[in-house]
């Protein structure tokens, strides 16, 4: 096990936050809450898939509802404590080991305060290996690990439990809790064994994440772009240069919903690109033509190689549109199944990033 | 303790529909339901509150959601048991009574299926006295006894438990629940012990609809206008009689909101009526002039003594609407502000009815 302290957090919000494709929660929050746990409660360790016993009790923790939201209702820092007790209780045994359900700027560090506080380590792993929107979209739904029991938890200290045996229903009623807690909430959930674990979640996110921000960092300082330095890191491309020139909103009940328009510079001068985005970019299509999609991951970034959230998009704002290749088990048909381009209503095919 | 049979269900069914003022679901439906179940398990009895001991734990079991989607998304008849089970597995002690959580067509008869099923008395009493809309709009919120923890059931046999600490949130999240299981579903809550049940809950409403429902029928043999019989049971009067010429619904999320609009017959030829409702009848505006407001009864009848659901009101149907009292305990000040106009968003005084 390794010791992440609050130095590292920085590292791990940026890179969480650009893998997280725009969504996953704002880093800077994220942030603010797991330095504030630290500082009360030290730093926390984190363990490696093989370093967990098979009769371990572990369960993930995200944010569920709409990050457009979160940016003015902020977290009050106890509601992750509040969920993982609420499942804790519900199970009936202790929960020996928390991971992020997703990689994400607040979802990667939304452990933590748990981890801190009640002196448990997090995995270095998660569930999706990028964000995605909704609570069904985890490899555990590919492996039949349910979100049963799941918790939900508010800044107020409600509490909900959901107790269902569909991974698609959790969601439909998970959100509904969110959006009735004000659109934002926490949540704990997919109980699993340590050999489940190890099986099942994606390996070494938390450690990828604090590398990735790293390298934006040092290339900053070596001179080297930082753009181009991210998506080398992931096995990408730029996909776009240009600044946004309008943006279309929704909260549709429990998600930020919208597209952004932007308006190519330098190389893309004269072209344009329409991101679409649920919590999470979905699809970018430039000049017509779907250049990356669902389940790779889509990844807006500043000048300065810092992930620009879906809900920070603003008219005017310079931005760079990375594409990399996600995680192999989303490219297989079961994967595109549950998270490709129709799962989200989509008509294109998917065209696989970063391969030949 | 006495026994309920079936042959009582159509005499509850009928008073209680009566009783729930528009709402508390539909009598009939109400009526299969406890019917199958009392076919497959025997009859049910039913305590007098003064029959349950201190150390009773009690709980209240209704439905939750939009009347107006029951009728067509008809319930699986397992929904209580669920909702009941889960509340006990949470609480973790034996539930020993149940009770109907609001008099209604089919609330009254909610808790009858599982007293039937698992050899439980039904306590001859409720919360309201009445129906409501909402939750929080119990006795128990004026004594303190909270919703907590409550449970929530579909008739796929998904359920969720909300744990909060103020009824309004308990109305909130269990009505986002019910929204996301298809906006209805059954709900159980409100533990209390045996003395407070009978320090608190207002007593004799199952025997009282009984006897309504009968009092309908004998009117009918007896040649009495059965609408005057109802007014004169429920110390009311008749407030108007037409047709409805107009009905405005909308499935606000997780109620049947509406307005019908009638014109005079008879007595009243050349008079308007104007009813609002919410699941319930809230407010009745003859020519104008309010003449009968929440907490107070307002209840519609066909010609024959027939209670007529909000949810089944449709042009053409001749009405009669009959004004009533409600109980004491909402006439007082905190009474009236839990479930008076204003908590409606009404700005007219009450001005009770049924008083000289």
């Amino acid at each position: 096990m390794r010791e992440i302290g609050i130095s590292e957090l920085r590292h791990i919000a940026r890179g969480a936050a650009i893998l997280g494709t725009g969504g996953g929660g704002d880093p800077y929050i994220g942030r603010l809450v797991a330095e504030q746990a630290m500082r009360e409660y030290g730093p926390v360790l984190a363990a490696e898939l093989h370093e967990v016993p098979d009769d371990a009790l572990v369960a993930g923790i995200g944010m569920i509802g709409s990050p457009s939201v979160m940016i003015e209702k902020l977290p009050a820092g106890e509601e992750a404590v509040t969920a993982f007790l609420t499942l804790q209780r519900e199970i009936g045994r202790p929960i020996t080991h928390v991971l992020p359900i997703e990689v994400g700027g607040m979802n990667s560090l939304a452990p933590l305060p748990v981890a801190a506080s009640l002196g448990l380590p997090v995995l270095d792993a998660d569930c999706m290996g990028r964000a995605f929107p909704m609570v069904q979209m985890v490899v555990c739904t590919l492996e039949g690990v349910l979100a049963k029991p799941l918790s939900v938890a508010d800044e107020k200290g409600n509490s909900i439990v959901v107790d269902v045996s569909d991974n698609h229903w959790a969601e439909r009623l998970a959100r509904s809790a969110a959006v009735g807690m004000g659109c934002t909430a926490l949540m704990c959930s997919f109980p699993m064994s340590g050999k489940q674990a190890r099986e099942i979640t994606i390996p070494g996110t938390l450690t990828l994440a604090s590398r990735l921000g790293r390298r934006v960092e040092e290339a900053r300082r070596d001179h080297v772009d930082p753009c181009e330095a991210v998506a080398a890191f992931l096995g990408g491309e730029v996909l776009f240069a240009g600044k946004v020139v309008d943006v279309m909103r929704a909260s549709e009940p429990g998600f930020a919903k919208g597209e952004a328009w932007l308006e190519g510079v330098a190389a893309h001068d004269g072209a344009v690109c329409r991101l679409a985005f649920q919590n999470e970019h979905l699809v970018a299509i430039r000049d017509g033509e779907v250049v990356a999609s669902v389940p790779d991951l889509i990844c807006v970034l500043d000048a300065e190689g810092e992930p620009v959230p879906a809900e920070r998009l603003r008219y005017g704002q310079r931005v760079v549109v990375v594409g990399a290749p996600c995680h192999p088990r989303w490219r297989t048909p079961e994967g595109l199944a549950l998270v490709g381009p129709s799962a989200f209503g989509y008509s294109h095919e998917y065209a696989p990033l970063g391969t030949p």
